[in-house]
């Protein structure tokens, strides 16, 4: 690589933000639906339409100009150009994940050096006064909360009949859900899962019961789902012959994540297995179609946890394995079966105490 | 562009923020130039000469070493791969508009969406208790101001050769440097294009005179130019026969473009000169080498003025010939001539009163 194919590179990166906020803001500010609805507006009558002065609006759309979402040409205006062949469907999932972005990342990301440095997340303590993780402050902050909730709502929606299809439950199995948040996964695992005699427990603190064992009454599966209170760090249940834990090792650096399976090793008989969802770096790092690297170091150790990350597929296996299990299967999605704006690209391991 | 294409676009502007601050990050914590020192470190010995967990300064490098700009080598640690080539000079032009975007603009755009809306800095007030312009604000909050003057006088060295090579200057002219700010664009005025009985005054708010003097005077120019204290908006000053204005009219809407042009016009005697300096537009702005549409409009309406953004040279002309200048001359840099990683492309327009 060039000194100019270098600098060249830094250019694309220091147009990143100011991209992203552009596009972001062109859906904000409704331009986007105005043109959807009514092709060939002027900016004059676009700024009328969405209460932005015409200039403004000028402004803004000539990146997506340029980049081909939308068209213009003199005396007809503007009108929707690739925007308009994207399923509205895509469109709201990929909003969604960029407004994830901007609530709870794109502020708090300034602080990422002293992040980095003291382990705490700097930006989310200037910005609402609160000490911990995002994961202790969204209960109270409505603002990351509904940005957070509605992308995780997403993401397990698409991903989990994806794992589910890929990990083996026995008849009878006593299903752990480790982690569980407020129960989606668990009544995920009853609907897509059911097998003969299973059970399913969500862990997670004791201040999830309420709305978890709701949610179960809600999906009809109160009967089938209970609820353990507790924190994961101070010991894990045990009775149960499945652990599942999905979206949480790559939450924690090495330490914390050895903590963990040493845990769930600890609880689970010989012979009792565990399946992990989590998104994986590829084990060459510089495949350029897993964006995972672009994006989960700065959003961990910056924005929601102050360290963490993923991991390659062959470290989370060296891990297991260091942790006396034995890894009996790994699936990684592959990217190009992803929606192409989706960042995360999740693999599965199944592991099987073994002593 | 197909809807796949889309939405992988719409991935790449996602990852821009994380990918912005995890590079500028790396420098920070001081990570590249431990590297440049003592190559082939591990995570670890990196982490303890930086002061950063092991795991922290991995996870960061996974995206250096996607690019290319960092090798790893697994028993041989990390070294410096592009980054090594880049010439010093190089890094520190990129690192210190780098650092003007990180102060200046990526926690303020989180609000770019209200600041379109309302035409003022939404995110500066909420940051700083600010009202005003970025230009207001600069002068009490030290983080702001250093971000920006640095960027600002590097640009001004970068840039002011070129522009002085491709303007006349006639003997004995009387030169009004148009919001010259305190005093720089004059000094380079006179020691760049010295003509016989030349004399530079810097036309700016009255507040700036006191350091105007002192700069000229540093630069041992005091007899050969003064300052003009004033708004610009409020009348311009007559008994000059040429005019500068640099780095000024894209941080307005047309409506004060034209004020400003006609205030020029007005101050002018027939066959007076304005000379300009300004980014611009591509003609076809899907031309992909001119970052200015990527940059420009999100940082000015959002980041320093509520307003503004750079135009296309053609429309700078229609609005110099709108208010009664005949454009005699136009020159746009090739973007190929700067430096890959400079993100405004500029242009110079000189006119002459016609009438």
């Amino acid at each position: 690589m060039t000194p100019e194919a270098t600098l060249a590179r830094f250019r694309e990166y220091m147009v990143g933000p100011t991209r992203f906020m552009t596009l972001l803001s062109c859906f904000e500010l409704g331009i986007v639906d105005a043109l959807r609805d009514r092709p060939g507006m002027t900016a004059a009558e676009l700024g009328d339409a969405v209460g932005v002065k015409p200039d403004a609006v000028e402004q803004l759309l000539f990146l997506l100009v340029k980049e081909g979402f939308v068209g213009y040409e003199d005396g007809r205006g503007y009108s929707l150009d690739a925007l308009g062949g994207v399923p509205e469907r895509d469109l709201k999932r990929a909003l969604a994940y960029m407004n994830m972005i901007k609530v709870v990342a794109l502020r708090q990301l300034f602080n990422l050096t002293e992040s980095a440095r003291t382990g705490t997340l700097v930006g989310l303590k200037e910005l609402y006064g609160a000490e911990g993780t995002l994961y202790d402050v969204v209960a109270e902050h409505r603002d990351l909360r509904e940005a957070w909730a509605k992308l995780m709502d997403t993401v397990t929606a698409n991903i989990d009949p994806w794992f589910f299809g890929n990990i083996d439950m026995p008849s009878g199995a006593q299903v752990l859900d480790l982690a569980g948040n407020t129960g989606l996964g668990a009544v995920h695992t009853y609907q897509m899962k059911h097998v003969p005699g299973m059970r399913v427990t969500t862990f997670d603190l004791p201040e999830k019961e309420t709305e978890c064992l709701e949610n179960f009454r809600a999906h009809g599966v109160a009967e089938h789902c209970s609820f353990i209170g507790g924190n994961v760090f101070d010991g894990i249940p045990e009775g149960f012959d499945v652990v599942l834990i999905k979206h949480f090792l790559d939450m924690f650096d090495r330490d914390a994540v050895i903590q963990i399976l040493n845990g769930v090793h600890k609880s689970l008989p010989v012979g009792g297995q565990v399946n992990i969802l989590v998104p994986v770096y590829p084990e060459d790092v510089t495949e350029t179609d897993n964006h995972n690297v672009d994006f989960f170091p700065a959003f961990f150790i910056g924005c929601t946890m102050g360290q963490g990350g993923p991991q390659k597929l062959s470290t989370y296996r060296n891990w297991l394995e260091e942790c006396g299990f034995e890894v009996t299967r790994t699936v990684t999605k592959d990217p190009a079966e992803l929606p192409q704006d989706v960042i995360p690209v999740p693999a599965i391991l199944s592991a099987t105490k073994t002593a």
